[in-house]
């Protein structure tokens, strides 16, 4: 018969408190580095689970209010569970990855997506909409997520670890180190910054280590914004539970981290803190396949994605070019991000016409699972982007009739108490 | 019983030829501009045909050299069929065109995914790899497309028009001349050029008409490479057969014009004539929504996609950030357009390992229904787009293996007489 | 250059005219035997198409009566076009057949489902409904479906062949008369029959044969109705253009037929005259597996599905078990027909509370793309059975709401001119 | 910040234990009537948990010998955690259940499927076979499950609740007791039996009730292993999670019980212990709508599907009609149960040219997500089923080849210590 003897759950490697900031627990991390040693190791073939705390670690609450949105300390974001190592890892081998489920804290069965200020994050539209801080609570109900700020919509989650990836080589992050800080003394003065430098301020590893060693994390340490040849936080979100993901190895071990997890995200993640954030945990298995980097000719991780994303056959689709024709007009040169934009801020100004406001389409946009495909980026000047809208996350019908759009009340999201949106 | 007399086909409002030179047929014209009259009318709600020559108007031959596609003239490309003015459709409204069909030419059951020279047409990546002229030649049978150029692979055609749109206002016209000789102006030297300004030199217009009005249209006619707000060239693969599209109208009927038929297209249309281009014949049925511009806050085209294009759930998915590792490893600033460029050099570098040339794996992911989706464009200063690879399109298994990848003789794609790639 | 010379259509290697009674034209065959000579024979490889008149031989009108549906002529129908033997197949090889493309005749856009009468043919509701003639005429826009008889519809069509098979051998023909004499016996006089025995009226070959074959063809032809072990009447709508069929071959050259082609049909295709019916061209390829039958235990075809069937993805599911609660309330043992007629039954009372007649709702699940499944068939004593509705196929919301269902005035579809229903 | 305070779990009514006999446990009952009292309450609205044993209450273990399943008490099946009340539900309303979630319990990941012997449980095959008891186990990895005792194969599981119904009025109980009581006396030696009646042996409830109402409970409670009207054992595998099903009420109360879950199941479920069965957790929000039955002509329940169910779009699919060529050759009369079994067998035959043993095969039909369709069911004499076998599924190459198949060594599944299959 059934017994506890023959019924072995699957190991939780790495514990975490949701309700505790980052900084004060074991195995969490938040920058990029070599020397980070591995917090736990596993064989190939094991199935194993890992905890994350949301990726600012506890900093939002479950309220009404936008406040900590706006005053989100962003030195101490994508909180980073591992590094976990992989026996028999070596550099130039691919880590197959096998995301076996990603789900909420059965204690936390909420999210939440948020708009930052521009002065403090920043997101797609952070200068053209002059962003001031708001967000949206998600309640989990099941597979699906609704948001008392975001009335009208339900939709199944495409739950995934925004940041997953390998530790770079010294040399890895040399280049990264580099490159971006080329970028960064070309852009010495934008707001938002164009990218961060490492920085010891707000800095963690999550485990005991001599202070030089510590020293020389903080000071070489990347940044965990932006996604890279070992992933990291590409937010890519059919990198989805059941997907599997094949790793460039650049370390011994590999010392795979993941966190940042999303209940649900759309293509572009637009509003930056985009997904519906959540603390939860992640199962894993992995396997190595020797040498596979030369095998699959593998600058950037592969992957299968997974049979069980949610299915919305049903859409309304928005094209973008590359012209502001949303701002000054301007025409660039085959620029995909601008061709985002315009239809992504298509897609807002029909939101609205439905009812909701500005921030409550940003957000929507940003969390729902919104796909945007690149149409064409060879028509010079003008890249052609398009943004898919799922119907069926609807209860109301939002399509083109004749009579027009009927505009609804569906209120507002969470925006700072002093009412500044 | 069925009878002749109860069986009335959807009449052909015009008809072409598909071995002839478009500037000496009736109905074709190649360029964008108010003043061109309506070709033909049509009352709402009327299922009607449209023939179109291939984007070329059939320079390119069914053979096994590309040196058509070394000489191809691009001042007589993008071949118009139209316009067809729908009756009471005014400045404002919204045209709702149904594609109800795309189909080849019975008699002319194959097409051809082209790179051009960089010299003459460039493309994605004309550049990077200092392209020479190459072709593959696609046969249709039935619903799939294979081709003796590229073997191993055979795919269901996404079929749709790479070039569809209304008419634009004299204002609107002036709006895209000026902005596109802003950038002309700012990029003087560049090969290819960024953008084309208008050019008498290979301008049509499929009908007679007074020579200052010609001349004018010679003049002023925007170019039709591009896309734009009224849609035009923006070789978007799921505008497919059984799409509903919604136009804004500029001018008194609203002049629909179409062309570019494409048998099949991936995301990107990476290699720019990287369709499979075929001349063919499209289905229309269109109605009018008044004052459509400013119910559904259409500055561009919003459309309702097909449920018959072709589902491949099982797909090897690449990824891409904005940093040219495959090139010169320069750091991007959030430049989706880079990012895909990474994401497809990854496939094409993968599709080498399993036995095709560049080249021809530059021409599949072109035609192939390829996905590329943006993954996220907000995670300074990199944007992250992915590229997904179908695996039902291929007859031999392309998954990554233990083993490594089996590479095969795939042979080559056409190419030039002289030997060159 | 594109030229005529070096495009060639596929060749159409049997013609046939959709307005002319099917036994008048050559190549149109209604009953199997392996005595019925090829009327064409293809290599492997060869693309071909072959034209069909509709399942009836053009007996039903594009009119608004359905006196033509109560008079049908039932000897002469399952018109077949065939057969076409395959070079070098062989009893016991597997023929690959691929069904590229199933359209109807450009001349002939329109198409018809019908119920008969309870006294000439019937249908799965023929008794319970006392079934009086009705049909409904449905009009082909390009990939479209749409009805003046069932408004508030349109849905994508799943083309396909409702018959196709290759000829029996006179050992498995004589197992075919065999058992269904036996069944007919054993139900000496239900109304409709349960079987048809082989009946010279109305029979035909399409081609001149002697005296003495054709009469043995005539006394000993199985009837086209049900499908058998070499595909023949299976009505599946998945084999579908697109798809790829293996069939056990009987008799040197396979000796394929095809026929009754429908523009779409619901699972089940329950009124039997169900489908969407049409006349049109079906283009084939073929090839042949040495010794199949034995390499894939090959009892009856095997195939795979198309990439290209419409995909609704959002449904409302009815739900059927094996007792006949919409009838005198039986419980029968595990049959899940029952099953199948009390999920249908369900499915009909639904549409009509939305204003739909029941011919209409019976009209409608036989030719929509409605999805029957087999849910359970081990819960003794009853099968369960389920019903999938398409909601992406209504312009209307057919949803269960809490105010109820809105009723709205559909009409009637086209009945006995004597107002008979 | 997030904290305790501001997440709350949703409270799971019902707990159990997956390790101990059901009857020893609360809120566990085994039979349905109508005096069996709501356990637990909830408003419409709520969101909450109940958790159920397996089908059979721990009788099956997690090792290799199939001697639990031969052994196992039938009278003691299908556990069903309940009654939940809904605060306002009457008799007529309709009660509206969401399955939010169904997940193994995480001390138990893993489940099995058994093949049950002829005299003890049969099965679609018991009689054919001559069925032995086998079972296979599952491991749940996250979203998968794979099997040591089926080797190759791992699939996403469509989880659900194979059993889950309102409770019946007493009126309702009557009419099955009646109807399945005529069934049995109409086949009254029948092996296995065609249909169970009352029995006081081996039924429970889960709660103290007085002696007289137990007696009476166990006198003329319904067995739970058919569907019937109010849901019950429908073993529908698209019923999973995240589906909406409407269920007619027919208490006050609703008295809506559920168990049986299922990690996955084939459609048909074909051994009878066919699913992957498994103890866990389901999650449920409710509502009602007043008059329901009447609304939307509610005789069974009907249902929304998830939009989270696996997506295998490529299969191999089988054909059967309603002739038993796999036996006798006997026609049957349009018998959809006969069509399902011969396309079964078919599957099964060809999978044992892969290398299952028929023990593997018939397990894995019934486990894996199999699709299967009703084709024809009007075809005179012969009803057509299909099953589709997901390709993607299996870790190597199933389809048909010209070379025939690759037959590997799968071992074979657990099955009894004497070594008797």
């Amino acid at each position: 018969m059934a017994t506890k003897a023959n019924s072995v759950a699957h190991p939780t490697l790495i514990e975490v408190d949701p309700f505790v900031p980052a900084d004060q627990q074991k195995g969490i991390h938040n920058r990029w580095h070599p020397d980070i040693p591995a917090f736990v190791t596993v064989k190939p073939g094991e199935v194993f689970k890992i905890q994350c705390v949301d990726w600012t670690g506890a900093q939002i609450g479950n309220n009404d209010f936008a406040d900590d949105m706006r005053d989100v300390d962003l030195t101490k974001i994508h909180n980073l569970s591992g590094p976990v190592a992989v026996e028999g890892a070596e550099p130039g081998d691919c880590l197959v990855v096998d995301i076996l489920d990603v789900t909420p804290f059965e204690k936390m069965p909420w999210g939440y997506t948020g708009i930052f200020e521009l002065t403090n994050g920043g997101g797609l539209f952070a200068r053209e909409f002059n962003s001031k801080a708001a967000k949206a609570i998600w309640d989990f109900e099941g597979v699906y997520a609704t948001s008392r700020h975001i009335p009208g919509v339900r939709f199944a989650g495409v739950s995934h670890p925004g940041l997953i990836g390998t530790a770079p080589s010294a040399e890895l992050l040399a280049t990264w180190n580099k490159r971006e800080g080329d970028l960064i003394a070309a852009h010495a003065n934008a707001v938002p910054p164009v990218a961060l430098p490492p920085l010891a301020q707000g800095a963690y590893i999550g485990q005991e280590l001599p202070d030089d060693v510590r020293a020389k994390i903080y000071a070489e340490g990347a940044r965990t914004v932006p996604g890279r040849e070992h992933g990291g936080n590409c937010d890519i979100k059919n990198l989805s539970k059941g997907s599997r993901c094949y790793f460039p190895v650049f370390v011994k071990g590999a010392n795979l981290s993941v966190g940042d997890l999303h209940f649900s995200q759309g293509d572009g993640e637009i509003s930056f803190c985009g997904a519906i954030e959540m603390a939860g945990i992640i199962t894993f298995k992995t396997s190595i396949i020797k040498n596979g980097v030369e095998k699959f000719a593998l600058k950037q991780p592969l992957f299968l994605p997974s049979p069980v994303d949610p299915l919305y056959s049903a859409k309304l689709i928005f094209e973008g070019i590359s012209v502001d024709y949303h701002g000054d007009g301007k025409q660039y040169n085959m620029d995909a991000t601008v061709a985002y934009k315009q239809a992504a801020l298509n897609a807002i100004a029909y939101l609205m016409k439905l009812g909701y406001t500005r921030e409550q389409a940003y957000l929507l946009l940003s969390a729902a699972p919104v796909e945007s495909h690149v149409g064409a980026i060879v028509d010079s000047p003008n890249a052609c982007v398009t943004l898919a809208l799922p119907l069926g996350i609807f209860d109301h019908d939002i399509l083109p009739k004749e009579e027009g759009l009927t505009k609804k009340e569906f209120g507002q999201c969470a925006i700072r108490s002093d009412g500044v949106v």
